[in-house]
């Protein structure tokens, strides 16, 4: 027994859009440190950004079966996002598969397993992160829950929510608060920007940031 | 005591040059997902794809020796399979291995271990497959054996076998089967450009598949 | 209470040009096999070498504050050796210290731990060698000594010492005998460079190191 | 910025005292196989079965602070899980935290970070899951969410859920459902106890499960 | 499509009883330092010592319906060798297999993966050397082959192989050679119990071994 | 070219006989949470507590030759502390070396690599601190130094350094401060000793400590 939730409500694309300028490190901070994946889910490309809703789908260790149903529900900008319902190192997902995701809209793949045919993905432009690269295919034998809460590589991932991905790893916005953290990390880029001059200036942090005297009270000394 | 077999039979051009065409994951579901490495073991560098007859070399923990000597017995086209007796992560081999094996028209390097002068082998092209890169150089002090069946990331590897190779990992095929796996494989691949295409054009993998009736008698439900 | 010393003697700068017309093999093979960090230190980036003395700087887990406070000790041509306390895979360096960084004439980062923005690292041409790449961000709450000596990658690196790195990882050469390695380490890459010519010509190691008695009589046989 | 939420409904003592005389197998099964904690949280003592509400605790990494302040919302019966909000070994608890624990009624500990004093928890018999075991201490300088909902050994946690653990492992089982999943496992005890009888007395599993068929469908053949 | 190979010779049982005298740690030298299985496979009971023959069982990941097939081609003094086609560390084996393997004679349990209900296995004295334990359950959906050889824990083992565990791990030998290394083995443990009184009565190994002169003429000084 | 060094002081056998009592966390803490080995040399015994000089000793991986010349160097109550020159899980000591180590008064093995015939030392009663056990044996062909400062589980110890082990792992304390550090340690010990008391009735830490304020300022909030 398994289920498919086909009444799904997305993050907003323009909101989408916001933190794919913006990138992973900043949209983490702006929610105050939270939402990471685990740094194993790496990137296997090289200089992508991207985000949009998650489509979520799990997956049982060595089975991909639920990823082929998963593919009807996506919508043009989401993001798969897939973790098996217990470890596995396996390749889930190859270039047959992101031929059917890119012709469905699939923007990017997240997935806590392997996947494969990693020439191929880079060839057509697939962006993919994933804890590793394996050949070992997959069986179709057993059922899983498409588009319902799920945990993948240690965080809450719930349909909809807003997956940030670039080179630093993967983030989650939840949906509800998408629009404020949008906000706090627009606040926060511009911020950067400013200290950004300053250091290429030959500004110290120490300076620009006034940490001196809270460094002494806790005891720095120099010798 | 050591040994260094020097009557090996080894797997037809043709056929290694066949499996270069297809690559790993089609070998590998050819016959039957067996006859993968570990995936820990990683391309060191992007795009390559290579096949030929395993050249298989033991070393002990920290030592190189064998390499030297199992040059000797190398043929145009080999693929030098190195195992190290007890797990190490020692880079046993650098550029000047890799020019000799160049000079001896060895094809590729597949190792259960760790490489060195990592820039200098791809500035060479000659394509590595290994557990790690590591400057930790080894001594000459012990011996192990040349050309004997061995298990290298896991798997069983017989000298002569056919080793196929490329960014997504290594698959051995043993030279008995080959002709026949070629076979399987290269129906396999037609199959698979016919669903490409099919699902280039937006056609669901659950209906170019018939899942549909499958998926629903295991229980699946829409929500 | 934690310490700063602001009085380190470091390596000459002719001698640090010297390793990095070299590299890690070369250095670490002229000081006996010695001085390699953990090989899970690995470059972000692709085909650089450089050497400098070591400006170090221990870190508590999840706090960056005392790179904060090591900038201001940088002198032109330093590398940044950052260790934390405990392990901790966190993200502590980015964009924006890397600005800072490059301002004040440090030549790289070397980091037993995480870092972050590494696409924008990649564009600033500034060379990082890390335990993994990580969005999460630290705090500035807790002090850890600066340019003392520490264990970075499972090694002792005092401040001034030279470090040594490129694609193949990184090696430490203490200040006090930097001299002498390097000559022995240009002895080295020219005996290397005739060995490289003859292999090149299809001579094998075996002949041209005179191994094979030696082989012999450990007991090597040929079948 | 951080909050305590002080209202959490717990699970009902009577099923959490049903779930410890079943075991984390069960549970988990009588849940389809859900609600399990990584397998690399390991228990630190033999032979304990435990299970209660979670009392759960955010901890920045490296910091013990919230602990202490955790304990103040302790309720006879519960079990405090801890998790970092970056992977972290340190030894977040030893012994005086575990005295303050025992005082308060808390049951058992769940940490997806380190323990230390193991050989004094022993002795008081505080049973405890964790990563690892690590002397390394903790600051007290960084806020973090007691009594909210987190992820622990990669699976969500929310506060009053049941926590069973045994041997085997950790899993949550939610308060929502609990009376029924815990009806389940009584089921699926009483079967496995009659099975374990059969199978005792030499009856084959292929007999008493009737998978013989099943097996010569799917293509089984003996030589 | 899978077989069960049911015709498969078996190692003596004379020759096992002598290997359960003598342990891993001679069997291994004994066979020149070959056939241990990856030190990751830990025993999950304290001071057994167990040799029989290898009774082989693949089982795809997380899938452990070719265990009760095993189950039927099981002989007395067997010892039950399981090995997943892709790794796997969920927990195949709990305390209702292990009932009918006891029922059946089987001795012990090697597996490349992980085991459950483990109170339960030290509780009935069944013999237990696995990658982890986890509480983690298997469908019974795929094939795999039984009583064929398999790579387990890195290591070939062929179906009537001696398998012998103790507390430092597991070592293979192969049926062929078994006689001639159980001869070498209990010369090896002679010559041992003879070091071994000589050690204990303040000897030196540096002179019972005659080691001096080799030490002094390979560079060794004393400052 | 290896060396011995002969003349190495120790620390003062009394001084090391009061950090026995105290234990590692507490040694640790005490000398401002520096000194910690890598939580992955784990004890391979339960309930020990020791404490000694380091006699220390560096091995080429897989090969345990200078164990047998360091064992010359043993003074009554030293430790000894094994590292390997490159990363090695191989089983370098075993109930030979044990036996031997015991007649010369030797306390106990720390290691950053394997041990073997684990058994028998658990029957000695020799404790021993390892990252693995593993029946892989050693050759002894290659010199390494003995009694020289090394780093081992990333820590940096020079020989006769205080060393103090038990279930929570290894600590190094520099001979030139083992003095302050343990009268630091005495007087962590009796604080610690009072808080348990106020602990076990019931009391806060919240409140022993005053945490209150503090926790109120950086802006915890309770709902």
């Amino acid at each position: 027994m398994a289920r498919i939730v086909t009444t799904v409500e997305r993050a907003d694309a323009a909101i989408c859009a916001g933190f794919a300028e913006l990138g992973v490190a900043t949209a983490h901070e702006a929610q105050h440190r939270t939402g990471l994946l685990d740094h194993r889910l790496r990137p296997r490309q090289s200089g992508r950004v991207v985000a949009g809703p998650a489509l979520t789908c799990e997956v049982p260790p060595g089975d991909n079966w639920m990823i082929h149903a998963a593919m009807e529900q996506a919508q043009p900008g989401d993001i798969l996002v897939v973790s098996p319902t217990s470890p596995c190192d396996d390749g889930y997902f190859g270039d047959l598969l992101a031929t059917s995701a890119q012709a469905r809209g699939v923007r990017a793949l997240v997935i806590d397993a392997g996947v494969r045919d990693i020439a191929e993905l880079r060839a057509m432009e697939f962006p993919v992160w994933s804890k590793t690269v394996s050949a070992q295919g997959c069986v179709k034998e057993t059922l899983a829950d498409v588009q319902v809460p799920l945990v993948c590589g240690g965080t809450l991932i719930k349909p909809g929510d807003v997956i940030v991905a670039d080179d630093d790893g993967v983030c989650v916005v939840p949906r509800e608060t998408a629009t404020e953290v949008l906000t706090a990390a627009r606040r926060r880029a511009a911020m950067e920007e400013e200290k950004r001059r300053l250091y290429a200036a030959g500004r110290l942090s120490l300076d620009v940031n006034s940490m001196r005297a809270r460094l002494k009270e806790k005891g720095l000394t120099y010798e």
